[in-house]
Formats: structure tokens, sequence, C-alpha cells
């Protein structure tokens, strides 16, 4: 961690501290590690280890912003692939620490190279920063061709999702061999780290398609206020939580003994999805209706057969007409758990506004992101049945998609994905 | 300001307070206002007074974030204009205190209709909303047609903004016959701001384009630091201040006895440049060319003749090879008042990514905003120079391009613009 502070605010001493903490998490098993002891704390001066047994960013507390982008590798040649993730991993674990990209910095020259940092994240705070990296199911075949040999490495569950009815699908808003996730509590941190690390990349991968999001729609710890998403409804109540460390393990983390397990042990499948609402459409539904189609009130996010927020839905419970009084049609009643073998997902997603659509309207939405152990049994059926029976569909139009397996976390001297590549 | 607080975080002595602050400001001449007392203060809490002299969002501290939109007026008929404007007017000053958008409220019910406000900033606090609407030339004339008797109130530089070199714009980022700028702390309170204003304007506006910035580009108070923009510079360091009262009046508000005082007076002309970046070749030139493009250190922002940021530029010290020390094509030179009369320009842009274009880059930028007393003399001739002779021209491209009127401040009982509808 030697080199320059780009922010002239991160004092020695903090630097030690957080790379001692990153070296501490580093010898645990498949324990939680740091990010649950730090679920209360969200400042803009937040520093997350970068190394430790899994990658940050998946149960750190839901920071606010998202710049996400997806890669396409342009090049054949697997050591110049390996060489970008262990440049990659030096930048990535620098910026964490509010650190310049690169060890000369912005702004000191030498002044006849292009510095090794872009410079706009100067004298802002490290602000939380997360940086997790994927990788596509494109990497490991590509029309038909193995190009890094790493075809036979491929988990089974790592394959293109399946055509879903509402995909509209947008090509440049879809796939992508390798995905960074960077999230902070300011946009301009997150941004900087997606541009250096493209920058980075220049040659090697190319910017395949990337995303903003203003506002989490979810929280990933029980420390953590539930958001709202743009239906103006509170989202990601029943999330996997960081603190529930069994379902962590159970729901979340791919296990040594899984498909893919000899080298995504620890890691996770991203699921994302870009969830496009009309939301000029849903301002007008009434109340009752909009409360109908979610299962919960609007409000607290109690679920319409009662209690507050976190009181389990009582499906059963009889409401008027003989009918229950959570609609079988529901979001809530479609996808929850019980109606799925008791899958779950740690949803992480991000309300953004991009512009406005062809309509006069907002182009507006959810970018939908979801950490689960196995997309096959957690994740395709739950979206399979909310196509089928869910009244929210009305609302929604899917106009990205893309699956990515996030390996596990970055031990001391090694790259990410190093277990892959070994 | 009677009505439900959306939020549970507002007690009535805070409303209490803005409400009395905005009254007694509204009866001030073209003073600077209340907003250069708060020049220090940017918690999200806080709250500006959406009535007085001047309106809001203009030398209010610029706020981090944005959402900018503009609007097709889709009737002809004037007194549905007005209405609008009138419902703008209340649910504006309801939102910018932390209020719903509307009286009832987002989750209060009645059941039977949509609610009035849509509920995704429920518990987030006022965030430093200013909510600032302009006028477009088309609202005055349009296809030749007076739709709304107003073309002989049409000050003659409100017109359509010349073509200029590098212009290639997009026609759904260009124009509009209304706008309207949120600015916040928080992108969601900025979001849920104008996503109201356009549900309360179904059926007699519609969205023409709409843009999300995260991170401002220029200072509005002396008290505010001098931010950076995507190449990692800092910019607006010779910003028009909120504390430069005298300049204010010169370069910023019209006059009672400019062209349109008679309803212009106490406003501004907003011009709106959406300016992609090509960031990934900038950020391949070496650090000594990138100071030279702009005539200023990237560190400290002095300019190359020395000193520091705010040290005036010596474009006659010698450097070498006979030239001066400032490239006389470098940006500083180009733009400087020096070379325009003393003109000026009050800028309050924003940084945006709006996800890549077509070329493995992110589709990045500057969305600029200034405003000025008047674009002729102010604006139009420091972008023609810009063309001609600035080298930074070259990692510029023109998407979005837009010149709207911002009348004055509403007085208390008034709605916004209703000088020019009198």
């Amino acid at each position: 961690m030697a080199g320059i502070s780009r922010r002239g605010l991160l004092g020695g001493g903090a630097a030690l501290a957080a790379t001692g903490a990153a070296a501490g998490i580093a010898v645990g098993g498949y324990a939680l590690g740091r990010e649950s002891e730090d679920a209360a704390v969200d400042a803009a001066s937040d520093t997350y280890p970068f190394r430790g047994t899994h990658q940050a960013g998946i149960v750190t507390p839901a920071q606010d912003r998202l710049h996400f982008a997806a890669f396409d590798v342009t090049t054949d040649d697997r050591q110049a692939l390996v060489d970008l993730l262990v440049q990659w991993t030096a930048a990535a674990e620098r910026m964490t620490q509010g650190l310049d990209a690169g060890p000369v910095g912005a702004v000191d020259g030498p002044y006849n190279v292009p510095p090794d940092d872009t410079g706009e994240a100067i004298g802002l705070p490290a602000g939380g920063l997360t940086i997790t990296f994927g990788f596509g199911p494109g990497l490991f075949e590509k029309d038909g061709v193995d190009r890094f040999g790493l075809a036979d490495r491929r988990p089974a569950a790592l394959r293109d999702l399946p055509h879903f009815p509402a995909d509209v699908l947008d090509r440049n808003r879809s796939g992508g061999d390798l995905c960074i996730q960077a999230c902070a509590q300011d946009p301009q941190v997150a941004v900087h780290a997606i541009r250096n690390l493209a920058r980075i990349g220049f040659g090697t991968v190319a910017v395949r398609w990337s995303q903003l999001g203003f506002g989490r729609t979810s929280s990933t710890s029980t420390s953590q206020e539930t958001p709202r998403n743009l239906f103006g409804f509170k989202d990601g109540t029943a999330n996997v939580k960081a603190e529930e460390t069994a379902e962590l393990e159970e729901q979340v983390w791919v296990q040594p003994e899984d498909d893919g397990g000899d080298w995504l042990a620890g890691g996770s499948y991203l699921v994302a999805r870009r969830t496009n609402m009309t939301i000029e459409v849903w301002d007008r539904q009434p109340l009752a209706d909009q409360e109908g189609f979610i299962g919960r009130t609007k409000g607290t996010g109690a679920p319409l057969s009662g209690g507050d927020e976190f009181t389990e839905p009582d499906f059963s419970m009889p409401g008027s007409n003989d009918q229950p009084v959570i609609p079988v049609d529901s979001h809530v009643a479609v996808v929850h758990p019980s109606a799925h073998g008791g899958a779950r997902m740690l949803r992480r997603g991000y309300n953004f506004v991009d512009g406005t659509d062809d309509l006069g309207g907002l182009n507006a939405g959810l970018f939908f992101i979801a950490f689960v152990r196995d997309p096959d049994t957690q994740f395709i059926p739950v979206q399979q049945a909310m196509s089928r029976n869910d009244t929210l569909m009305e609302y929604l139009k899917f106009t990205g998609s893309a699956l990515f397996a996030v390996p596990g976390g970055v031990g001391e001297g090694e790259h990410v994905g190093q277990a892959l590549f070994a």
C-alpha cells in the first residue's frame, strides 16, 4: 500500500489501520468478515478492505450510489488477461483505500506521460468504495471458441439467462465477459473507479455497457433502513442480510462442494437485470391498487395481512370476496420464499433514471442486482413465476440482462480470480 | 404551507422558520436574498425558501446532484398552461420544504384515487432542494404560431442558439418550451421533484428530455471548494459567486431596463449545453499537454503563470520558444473575461455518465449550465471563440443545447412567471 494518497485526507495511520484489518480478515474461513462489524457505519470517509475471504460489495452495507460496467475482452491472449487482473487488483485495492489508482498519481508528474490516475476524485474521501469483479460466460467460451483455456472450468449455471416474458433486451445493455460493480457513498468516487479500471484495461477490454444507480433499493444489514424504489414502496424488506451468517452460506456463497467450487467457493453469482418501470402509468393507479400489486402497504411496508414491515405475510388471511387479503397475484405472494422452496436472494439493486423514453416519460426503473449461490434454483424460477403470475409485470419491462460468477475474496499477494487461472 | 409532512422529520417549527425567511426575503429589491447567508450550509436537512426576489437554484450554493428536465407544452390552451404553473408553484414550494408534492401525501389515502405524491422520497430530508423554472422560445412562438398570446413578450435574445462547430446535437436532448432544474444533495430528492412535477403536468406537458448530473462542476459561493470535472481539473474557478453582489446585477440578473425586463427583471437566462468529453483519449495525453490545453495546473488549479487557484492568469508571461507560458489556445486564455469585454457567467454545471458510447467508451461529460444576463454578449461569443481557437475542443462534442429565460422570484401569493401572463 505504498504510494501517494490522492486525497491529502488520509493519514498514514488510517491507511495502516485499513491494511491491518484486511490482513486480519484474510485468515478467516467462510466467516462473515469485517463487513458485519461495520454495518452501522456509512460515513463518506469509510474505507472497506479490498482483500478478504469474500469480495467486498456483497454483504458490505449497501452504499447509496452505483456505477456498474460490463466489459468485452478484446484479446485472445490469456497472459494479457491475467496481467490485467493483476493490474486491476492493485488499482482497485488502492482506490478502495482512498488512494490514486496508480502509485504516481494524478497531478505530480512526470509531465511527459499520461498520469496513472484521472484526477476527478482528488480531495474526495474513500466514500465507502467497494469494487467487485465478476466473470461472464463469454470468458469461458464465446461463439464456440475457448479463448483462454477455461471452458472446462465453467460451472453449468454460468450461462446466458433464458429469455423471459417482458424481456425486450437491448443487446448493448446485456451480457459481458467481465463485470465490475463499484459502490460508494459518492457517485464521483464510483465513476472514478470504473473509469480508471477501464483506462487500465485499454487494449485488453472494452466497455460493453455501463449503468449508474443513484439510490440503493435494498439493505444488506439489519442496521440499515429499508429504502424505497421508484414505485414509492420499500424494497428488499426480505433481503438476506449480512447478519444472517447461516443463510449467507446457504443462499449466497458458493460452497466448495458446489459445481465450480474449486475456484468459485466463497464467491457468488451476480444477476443483473435492468428493469424499466412505466412510472407514469403507475402514478395514475389508485393507492389501493398499488398496494394490491405489491401486497404491502405503501407507508410502512407491512404486508396487507398486518403487522409491521418485518412481520411475515399471512397468505391465508381472508380478505373481501373470499379472496386472501394479500392477493395471490401480488408481488410479495409470487416471489415469497415459501413459494420457491425457501429460495432467497441477497439483493443489491439501485434506482436509475437515464433521461427519457420515446413516449414523453422518464427512462426510469430499478437496476436489479442479486447475489445467489445458484441462479438455477434461486433466480430463474422466481423470474419465471413473476412473468406468469405477478400483476406488477404490467408496469415492468426488462431492458438489460446479464449473469456473472463472482469469485471469492482476494488473499494477500493474490489477484482477482487467481484460483480460476491457477 | 398546510399539509402533512412527507418525511416525519420536519417539525412545524422548521417549516415555519423557512416560511418566515421566505416572507422576509420577498420584500427585498434586487439584493442577494437569503442564499448568501446560507452559503456555508449544505447539510442534507437544509431547506431553501422557494419564494423570494430571485428564483432559488441560481446563486444558492451549488448542491451536489442535478435532475434537469425540458418539457414540450402539448396544449394550446393558455389557461391550462397558467393552471399548470399555479400547480407547479404550489408543489415546488412544498417539496423544497421537505413536504409531499400534494397536501394529501403519498401513503395516507384516500385509497380509491392515485396519491398526490409518488412516495420515493418518504423519509428523506429536504436535501437542500431547489427547483428553478425556465421558459423556452417555443412558449412564445412555435412553428410560426403564437399559441399563448406571448409572441410580443419574447425578448430578442430568447431564441434557439446558433449552430456551433462541434455541435452534433441530438434533437431529443435539445430545446424545450419549459425547463425545470432540480438540485439537491440527494439525487433521489431531485428525481422525486422532477417526477412529481411531470406527473402533475400530464396532459399539459410532456417530458422532452431529462438529464441527471452526479457531481457539481462549479461553486456558486466563495465558501465552497472548487470541484473537479471529468478531465480531472478544477472547474469554475472564475465563476461569478453569490457574494459578488454588484457582479450579479451586472452579469446575471436581467434588469428592468433590459429587453423583456417588464416580466424578466430579477431573472436570468439559462444556457444548457450537454458536452460530451472523449475521456478515453484525454486520459492518454501526457500531463503537460493536459495542463497546456487547460492553461492551469491539474493539482492546484493555479494558472500556468503561477500563484494559486485564484491568482489572475498572466497571459503575457513568456514561456519557452518565445510563446506565452499560458498557451494562447488554452481554454483559460480563450474564454477569459479579458478576451470578451469582461463578460462572465454564473456556471452551475454537473458531471454526467450516461452509460456507454458506440466505441467502447463511457458516454460521459459535463452538462454545462450557465446563468447570464444576456446570452448574446456573454455566451454566444465565448462559445464561438472556443470553437475557433480552443485546443480543448478536440476532446469535446456538444450533444444537447437549449436556452431558457428564467423569470424572477415568486412573491407570496404569486405563481411562477406570473408577470409574463399578467
